[in-house]
C-alpha cells in the first residue's frame, strides 16, 4: 500500500493560503488576550470558524506540576485622565495600554506617582510596549515614551476596571486522527494581545493548517494546541501525560509572518527526526535561513523539552523573538506581517510534515548489484552519455541505500538530494517491485 | 616473523614502470572492445603477455542476478558512403565510428533519415563521441559534428556488418596467492574501445602490477579482474559469492593516465581501511589530490558496493570521469595519457597496498612509561637539544600508542606522520624487543 | 551538604600570589640541579619553607621499569683555563657552563681538542646552552659561541671535579588529604639547573599552591610531585602503582612564568575531564590561548600517559617548550619571567581545579516543565521584557539539563556559559530545593 501521508505537501498547499492566513490573523488581532479570560475564548471562537477546535477549560486553582492555574482576569476598561479631565490613555484604543493582568485601581494621584506605574520604551519613543505581570499583583499602564514626556504636571485620574475571579484557563485543541496513534504536536501560544507576528500569525497558520488537514489521510495523528504560553503548555502536559508519551515529533510556531528569513531552533535532543526534517527543508527551500541549537529560552518548547519530558519538539520562527525592533511593541501590527511570508512559513512547515509522513525504511527485494533498470522502464537506453540527471541519481542512491537501515531521510541527507526526489525514486522502485518496506 | 608484505612499495616499484604501462596501453588501444566479443579476448591476449591472466567465459543467456548475459556482438565492418559513393565514415579508421553494440544494417537512405542514426558532439565539433546501446537494439554511427554538417544532401549508403550470436561474456582474472586467504580486489573495466585513459590506462596498470606481484610474497591474496563494466562485475559477483566474501579491501581503477591530480572516491562504508589508506597516501604523496565521498554513480564500485555486498571497494582515478572534455570522445587518445602520470598512479596504488600489507596491531612488551631508548641504540645520547627529528617522533608515537588497540595506520593518522615512518619505527622497536604483535 | 571544594578559586587566590611565586623562583634559581644530587635536595629544602614537602630518596641501582636509578652526580667545580692560565669558563659563575652529569676530567689539551667537548649555539652566539648527558658518560662544557670563537690557540687546562657515587634519586611530595581518596596529581620537574621559566617557575607555583591548599577543605586528595624529569616520574610510578590507580585528573606544569599566551596540551585520552576543564578555563579566561592535541613529546605527561597507565594528565605551559628562543639557554633567566604571568598561570590552574572540585551530577526534584521561579525568588516578576541576563540563562540551562546525566561541566560546555555561572545557578536551585544530587 502507498504511504497514506506521502505527498502531503501537494494536498495541503494551494493558491491563496497566505491571504487566507493573513485574513484570519487580522480578524483576531484586535482581541485583548491574556493567559486566561474571555479574550482567549473569543479568539478560539474566531479560529473555530476555520477548524473544529475543541475548547478546554482548566479551573482556577488547579495544580499543574509546580504551578497553580491563576484566577481568571477580567478587564473591562482602563484609562488615564489628565488634570484637565481628558482621557490621554485608553485601553479601548489599544489593548497594549494596560499592563496585562493589571490589578484594579481607581485613584487620583500626581504625575510623579503615576510614572511609577507606567512602562515606556525610551529608545523607541513612539512605540507602546507590551508588558505583563501575571504572578505578582500590581497595576500599571503602557504608553509611548514621547506621550509620557509630554504629560503636564498635575493630578491624574486612573482607572483599571479589572477583576480576578475564580474561573479557568482556556485552551483549544484540534485532533486529526491518522492511521496510527503516534502523534505530531503543533503548538502556538494564544496569550498575547494585539501583536500581529507574535502570535496572531502562528495561531492563524495553525488554524488554517488544521482546516486543510481534515481533508487528507495521514499516517500520524495530529494534535494542534492553541494555548496560553508557559502555563497553558504546562497545564496540557500535566493533564495529558499519556498523550504526551505518544508524541513522536513536534513544532512550536510563533512569529511566522514577518519578512525575515526563517529560523529553526532544534529540540533539546538535537538530532531528532523533526530537527533533521526542518534542517533539510530549510537547506533546500529557504535561502538565508538558519538552524540554531537548542536553548532553554523561548516559547513552549521550554516545557515540552523539560527533562521530565524531553520531547522532540523544535521552534519555527521567521525573525527570532527578542531580536527585531518591533518585538513586544505596538509596531508588531498588521503591517508587520504579510501574506507572502505567511505562505512561505506554511509551505516550509508542510514540507517538513511531508518528510515526517513520507519517511520510511525500505529494502531491496534483491540486494545484490544494481537492477537492470531498462527492464523496468527506469533507464534511458543509450549509454555512454556524460550527463546524468538528478532523477537518475535519486534512483541510484535509493537503490544503493535501501538496505533496511537507511530511512528515506537518511538517503536524502547522504545524497544531498531533496527528500521529494528520493521519495519519487522510491515510489518508482516500489512500483517496479525493486523495493519493499523493511520490517 | 617479519610481515611478508611489509615494504611492498620498494619491491614493486622501480625505474621505467610508467613507460612499461604506457607501452602496454598503446598496444591495446587500437582494439575494438565491447562488453562481449573478440575485442575483449584480443585485449586479454595482449595483457596476458605481461601477466598470467586466466580467461573466463560466461555463456550468453546466463542469469546473473537481475541481468542476463547478452548475445555476443560481432562487428566486421561499418561505413557510410556519400551520394558519390565515397566512404565518409569507416569503422576501420576509428572504432568509435560505430555505435557500440549496433544492430546490423544495410540500407540506402536520404541524409535526413541518416541523421537520426548519427551521434555527434555539437559543442566539441571536431571530436567523435563514444556511444553504446547494449540493451536496446538499434543501429547507429558516431562522427564529428563538423563532418556531419558538411555532408551534402542526397542518398547515402550505410553498412553495419554486425551480428548478435550466442557466445559468451569474457573476462580475465589473475590470482596471486598470499600468506592468507583474505583477498584484495583490484578491478578495471575492459569494455571501452579506443579510449586511452578510459580505460587502456587502468588495464595496462593492472597487468603491470600483476606481473610485478608474482615476484613478491604478500600477506593478502590478490585478485585482479579485467572485466566488462557493470555486466562483467555483476557476472563475477554472481558466480563467485564465496570469493566475494573473502574480499577485505578493494580498488577500482580507471582513467589513471592523464595529467590531472588524483582523486579517490570512498567506498560505501566510507571509513574502511582502504578508504583511510588511500586518503593517507594522497594526503602525504599527492599535492592537489582530493578524497570524495561515496556516490552510487561511477564504475564497478557500484556493484561491489551494492547493499547485498557492501564491500570496502573504492575508486581511484586521476581526472574524474565526466568532468574532463576528452571524456568519452576521440580526444581520449594516446596523447592524452603519459608515462609520468601512469607511474604516479602506480606508485600511489602500491603505497596504499603497502599500508594494507603492513598494517598491524602491536603492543608494548612492558607498557609502563617509556623504555630507556639509549639502551637499545634508539636514542641520541646528548639530551636537552631542542630539535627532535621525525624519526624520533615516530618512535615515541609508536611506543605510546602500541596498546593493542591502535593499528599502525591509526598511529600514522593520529600522529600526522607518514605510514612508512611509523612502520620503520615499529620495525626498530620490534627488533629491540619493545613491541610484539597483539593477538 | 555543600561541595567542600566549591569556590576553591576564591579561597586559594588573593593578592600578591604572583610576587610570592616569583620570589620563591628567584631563591631556587641559582641552585645547580640535576636528575640526582644535592641540588635537588637544596631546592626541596627551599621549597619546603613554603609547604610541607616530604623528601623521598630512591637508591642508586633501583630498577624502575625499564630504567635503573643512576649513580648520584656530585659536582664541586668545573673550569677552563686558557693558555695564560686565566679561567675563561667557570661553573661558579653559571652552572650551565658544565655539561649536566659531566664525567670528571682534569687535563691539558690544545684548543682543537677542547672544542670537541664544548657545546655552543652558533645562531644565538651570546647565549650559553643547557646540555645534559645523563646516560652516556662523557665530559663537557657549555659556553657562548662568541666566547668560543674568541679563544686563542694554545694549550688549555680543564677541570671537572665531579663524581658518580652510589646515592639516590631525590624527589619531593606533598599530599593534601581531601574528603575522598580520589587524587588530583600536579607535577613539576626539578632537574633543570638555572633556568627560570623551565622550571623554577613551575616548582615555585606548585609549592605556593601546596601552601595555600593546606588551608582549605577539598573533595579530592591532592598529590604534588617535585621530581626529576622522566626518571623521577618513572620512579614515582614504579614505586606507587596503587596510588597511580587513584589519580582521577592530573596536570604537569612547566614554563609557567613567561609573557606568552597559555597553552594546554591534552592528555592521551583527549577528552578527559581535566582536558575539558582546562579548555573551558582557557576559552573563557585566556584570550589568545591554545589547546593542543596530545603528543608523546614533552614533559612527564609522557610517562603518565604511557599505555600502561594512560592517566588523564595534561600539560600546562605558557610558551611551548622548544619554540621560544630563550628555551634551554642562559637567556631563560629571572628577567624572562614576571609575577604577573606567574599569577595568571596560577589563577588559570586554580580555576581548572575549581571545576574538578565543583563538577557534579544533579537532577531536578520534579523534572516536568519549568518550576515557577518566582515562587522561589528566582525570577523578576515583570514578564515580557526582552533582555534576559546571563544569570537567568544559567538558571534555565541548569534546570533544563539537570537530568542526572549532565554534569555541571557538561552544562557549561553546552550553554557556552562560564562554569562559575552554572555553579552559582545550581547553588541557587539546590537552595530552593529544585535540585538534588544524582546518585
Amino acid at each position: 500500500m502507498a504511504t497514506p501521508g506521502a505527498n502531503l505537501a501537494s494536498r495541503l498547499s494551494g493558491g491563496g493560503v497566505g491571504e487566507e492566513i493573513y485574513d484570519l490573523a487580522a480578524r483576531i488581532f484586535p482581541i485583548c488576550r491574556s493567559i486566561t479570560g474571555d479574550g482567549v475564548r473569543a479568539t478560539l471562537r474566531e479560529l473555530g470558524g476555520r477548524a473544529p477546535i475543541a475548547v478546554r477549560e482548566v479551573p482556577s486553582g488547579t495544580q499543574v506540576f509546580d504551578w497553580t492555574i491563576p484566577p481568571e482576569w477580567v478587564i473591562r476598561e482602563a484609562w488615564i485622565k489628565d488634570p484637565s479631565g481628558r482621557k490621554v490613555v485608553d485601553f479601548a484604543d489599544c489593548n497594549l495600554h494596560v499592563l496585562n493582568y493589571s490589578a484594579p485601581v481607581r485613584a487620583r494621584l500626581p504625575l510623579a506617582q503615576l510614572r511609577e506605574h507606567v512602562f515606556t520604551l525610551p529608545d523607541q519613543p513612539d512605540l507602546i510596549p507590551y508588558r505583563t505581570s501575571y504572578y505578582a499583583e500590581r497595576w500599571g499602564f503602557c504608553m509611548s515614551h514621547r506621550q509620557l514626556e509630554a504629560l503636564p504636571e498635575g493630578e491624574y485620574e486612573v482607572c483599571v476596571d479589572s477583576e480576578f475571579r475564580p474561573g479557568s484557563l482556556t485552551y483549544g485543541e484540534v485532533v486529526k486522527q491518522g492511521a496510527t496513534a503516534d502523534e505530531v504536536l503543533l503548538s502556538a501560544h494564544i496569550c498575547h494581545p494585539s501583536l500581529a507576528n507574535d502570535n496572531c500569525s502562528g495561531l492563524a497558520l495553525l488554524a488554517t493548517l488544521a482546516n486543510r488537514l481534515q481533508a487528507v489521510e495521514t499516517r500520524y495523528t495530529y494534535r494542534l494546541i492553541f494555548a496560553p504560553g508557559s502555563i497553558g503548555a504546562i497545564a496540557w502536559l500535566a493533564l495529558n501525560r499519556d498523550r504526551a508519551a505518544r508524541i513522536r515529533h513536534g513544532l512550536v510556531l510563533s512569529c511566522v509572518g514577518d519578512a525575515g528569513a526563517p529560523n529553526y531552533k532544534r529540540s533539546r535532543q538535537g538530532e531528532a527526526v523533526i530537527d533533521r526534517a526542518m534542517a533539510h527543508v530549510l537547506r533546500h527551500q529557504a535561502p538565508g535561513s538558519r538552524v540554531l541549537d537548542f536553548s532553554p529560552y523561548g516559547y513552549d518548547e521550554r516545557q515540552y523539552c523539560s527533562p521530565g519530558f524531553d520531547l522532540p519538539v523544535g521552534l519555527f520562527q521567521r525573525s527570532l523573538f527578542g531580536t527585531f525592533p518591533e518585538y513586544h511593541t505596538s509596531a508588531d501590527n498588521l503591517s508587520f506581517i504579510a501574506p507572502e511570508h505567511l505562505a512561505s512559513s506554511y509551505d516550509l512547515i508542510v514540507a517538513a510534515l511531508d518528510i515526517l509522513e513520507g519517511d520510511r525504511l525500505l529494502k531491496r527485494t534483491r540486494p545484490e548489484c544494481e537492477p537492470q533498470l531498462g527492464k523496468y522502464g527506469l533507464y534511458g537506453s543509450v549509454g555512454g552519455a556524460p550527463a546524468s540527471p538528478d532523477r537518475h541519481m535519486a534512483l541510484l542512491w535509493t537503490l544503493n541505500l535501501a538496505d533496511g537501515r537507511h530511512t528515506l531521510l537518511d538517503m536524502a541527507e547522504r545524497s544531498g538530494l531533496p527528500f521529494a526526489s528520493i521519495c519519487a525514486a522510491a515510489d518508482a522502485a516500489l512500483g517496479a517491485g525493486l523495493l519493499v518496506d523493511a520490517p
